[in-house]
């Protein structure tokens, strides 16, 4: 396939990812996954020190989904905004029809009353791939630099 | 037209945007709107209950450059330095020559002294259109999470 | 050469030069400058001011390896992790086969305790050239805003 479509629709698919977190459409935002999928949360002390012991583990979508329904019932409402800036993706081929694509972002967020700040800053490493026209993560794996927060009660990164 | 050159033209106005804004070209600024642009900077809190009242409403090229004019006569001195950091602006058709352009913004303020702070953080929603070689924006709305800062004296956003 | 390839190899370029930093591959850093290539930190209040006196100065790939020597003798232990967001960036011909090619940057800094903290927001001016198949740096200009840092310390910007 055309690199230049790939990468386009590598980079329409990050701001999907990102977007429906943001407006917490976090129902939606699960079908960015393919029902194989696996999505990781690790903190970067673990990855240097190669001790990969995730916070989050989700080994398929619909595990990701009962996370969702979890969240949901814990917690009703949402009290703070979510804001996520992602560099530009760097895709590259790996085997099959298999990508992987990879950016930084730092996630803000801001309270009822208005006051932004940084909550989080990392790194995404992931592998996505076609199901017909759709580009969807097979693997999410976020490097997340900032591990001293509340993660297990927030909503994704 | 070719969408690779759309995008590319897109990216470039939102360069250009940032970069007027950040190095206090307000004048210039102006002159990346249609005459009859609409900018307004809308907090989230109101976009997300409906309530769309903007803290800054402007109706045309006309009223933008008022209110530099006015911001001008304020604020003799540029007290601090903007820096924003966009995400790679998402791109899509709309009816006719028109295009709608979506991008997360950043925007950080640095004193004279050296110190670096966030200072806003938002969505940019706009519509753009090119005249002639040139593309613009005829439609900028700026959703801010941050609204509880002075924006009303602050530099555009 | 294809606009098209140009953008995407000063992106590749872009990602790598944050990358190798952000991991402290600093040795495998260098190797994206040219050999007469010129690296230099200037505080942005210096550039208003037409005072370009940089913070940093290096005028060869030879010099900018002594620094990362130095930098390594004196600091035996990286107390902190990086991470570079950088917008997407710009990219125009200039004469001959050089390229300008500019971006903002927010670096954040993160503590062993998983703290995580703006530490330097500015944008980069860059000259890059081709040699053989690798695009390189042949001038990096770091405009840095936030120069209230203890800059001779840290790790390159």
């Amino acid at each position: 396939m055309n690199p230049v479509h790939v990468h386009a629709a590598a980079t329409e698919l990050m701001h999907e990812y990102a977007e429906r977190i943001d407006s917490d459409r976090l129902e939606e935002w699960i079908e960015l996954f393919t029902d194989d999928a696996q999505y990781r949360v690790i903190p970067r002390e673990n990855v240097e020190q190669n001790l990969p012991a995730p916070i989050i583990l989700c080994t398929s979508k619909n595990m990701l989904r009962d996370r969702i329904v979890s969240l949901r019932s814990a917690n009703e409402f949402n009290l703070h905004y979510d804001r996520h800036i992602v560099g530009p993706p760097r895709v590259r081929a790996q085997g099959g029809n298999l990508r992987s694509v990879e950016a930084n972002y730092a996630v803000f967020q801001t309270t009822m009353e208005g006051v932004s700040k940084l909550f989080s800053v990392g790194r995404y490493i992931d592998k996505v791939r076609f199901e017909g026209e759709s580009l969807l993560f097979s693997d999410k794996l976020v490097i997340v630099d900032s591990f001293s927060i509340p993660t297990l009660l927030a909503t994704p990164l």
